[in-house]
């Protein structure tokens, strides 16, 4: 494939005509079925990106390493809606309720080993350093999974704790992408940490562009209720700082609301006017701008032909207003 | 490591000292919990053997093939546990038991990223060969249990398919645990072919005999209930002969105890006479030594020290006649 134009079409052609293959079939259609469910297709346009702003064309090899990418990420949801009770993901059953558990697990599993063979079909000289890469990545995403699932047994959750739960859960993901594209490419290693660094904070960015959408998204754009996170008491960066920012009376007022596990719209509505009074909901879009700020500025130091530099604006512009 | 003889102990002060780092605590805890719960490490132990087979020392690079071995049974324990809601594993709580089974799930998760960790970091220059046939047998040990988990919803079990549900899910791991040794220590292609066959026929002997002791063993040496597998009306070769060779109203009799679902002594006392009155007992101790007899065969076919020789005939002489 010689063309600079990656766009999410080719990504999902890419996955489609590429589907697992083996036995027993009832393990291989879930497999795939959770491939094929859509999504951003985020962090193999985030690799093939670099990947081309290295070198000028793609080729299968560097779409395997997309796809190494993607399917870790599948293999990700598939586990966490286990663990989160989740029954639906972008629409359609989750995996453990379109088939059961343990089949679930299996799915995971699977995906997760494929990734490394994905890697190992290439053509890359430097095959060994793109899987230690690729599995430091994915041994910090189970870390940052277990920060995650340890939050609600911790009585403070501090927003540095926060911040690095969601760096390990989510961002680290698009910036190994990122990296890994650079280096299938051949950039040498400050290059390749650009990239990475690029990728970081566009992951705290779009992490925390998430749980804003959560709590202040329209319904019928982000796809789910809004309120999610209140609903589950999650310590977001919020709830973090609407605590550390409102009266005594008003603190103790949210902590009650977090306290009960009701799952009434009254809830969610005295949580967010609670958020408004400790002007948490700008101090989040602060926050987030100001990782936004951050990626652009490595984003900006990489030196790229125009095309390339412009997909990047394109999906860095998404990625920034996106209203789901 | 300058020493020929590879006893459980060697590789149990490996492991012991080798824990695996990181955060959250609960998570490497949980890892290692696992890990340092004993067995008897016979896949560490195969794989040191074969590569004492070829090399005539051991370092630590093989060590650490050892040890990714070793990880990723405890990883398929770990999910397997979950799936068979199983509370103990080796008399002591399952990991989902003692923890969650999020933490468990994460816990296998973890456990097998981390075996590519563990390959990575040796110094074999065959590493990418040795990866690729890690991953083949990593994703066939998924589909094995799959199949495994499909059982009890196929109305009709035949013997070859029971056969190649515990190929998957239990002997390959020996097979590739011995060709990996044999690779890493430079054996040749036949060579390395030679192990793998010996280590499938063994797996296989090994889990036939696993199958026996459940139904025919004692309790105060296998470590749990026995007829476990009856009363979870298991289709194993026991059941499946049963079924070909009894009369027609015995083989009702059969199947309308494994219709029900409860835990008495009578229906473990009452299928166990009915194995017996079909012969399944006798078959299935045949078809173990069937299988033996090939692993031997296999075993006596490859040129070895009298030392490495020696080892690996207690080995095989300790699982042939085990009793636990």
């Amino acid at each position: 494939m010689a063309d600079h134009h990656i766009n999410s079409e080719a990504i999902e052609n890419y996955i489609l005509s590429n589907p697992f293959k083996g036995k027993p079939e009832n393990l291989y259609n879930a497999m795939n079925y959770i491939m094929q469910l859509g999504g951003k297709r985020m962090r193999p346009q985030l690799m093939l990106l670099s990947y081309l702003a290295v070198k000028n064309e793609v080729n299968n090899s560097a779409f395997n390493i997309a796809l190494a990418l993607e399917t870790f990420h599948n293999f990700s949801l598939v586990h966490d809606d286990i663990m989160d009770n989740a029954p639906i993901r972008r629409g359609k059953k989750t995996v453990h309720e379109e088939w059961d558990i343990p089949t679930a697990i299996l799915v995971g599993d699977n995906l997760l080993i494929k990734c490394y063979d994905l890697i190992m079909e290439t053509d890359f000289e430097n095959k060994i350093p793109l899987m230690k890469e690729f599995t430091k990545m994915a041994s910090l995403v189970c870390d940052g999974q277990q920060l995650d699932m340890n939050m609600p047994f911790k009585e403070f959750v501090t927003e540095d704790e926060y911040l690095k739960m969601i760096e390990l859960k989510t961002a680290i993901l698009p910036a190994c992408a990122l990296k890994m594209g650079a280096m299938a490419a051949g950039a040498n290693e400050v290059e390749c940490q650009l990239f990475y660094d690029f990728g970081l904070n566009l992951g705290m960015a779009f992490q925390l562009q998430d749980d804003y959408l959560d709590a202040f998204g329209l319904e019928s754009q982000i796809g789910k209720q809004v309120g999610g996170d209140i609903l589950e008491n999650k310590k977001t960066v919020l709830f973090i700082h609407a605590l550390n920012h409102l009266s005594d009376s008003l603190k103790e007022e949210l902590l009650n609301w977090y306290d009960n596990k009701s799952n009434s719209e009254e809830k969610i509505q005295k949580v967010k006017e609670l958020f408004e009074q400790a002007d948490s909901r700008n101090y989040l879009l602060n926050l987030k701008a100001s990782y936004e700020a951050k990626a652009l500025k490595y984003l900006r130091s990489i030196t790229m032909n125009q095309t390339v530099k412009t997909e990047f604006d394109n999906l860095f512009g998404f990625l920034k207003s996106r209203a789901n």
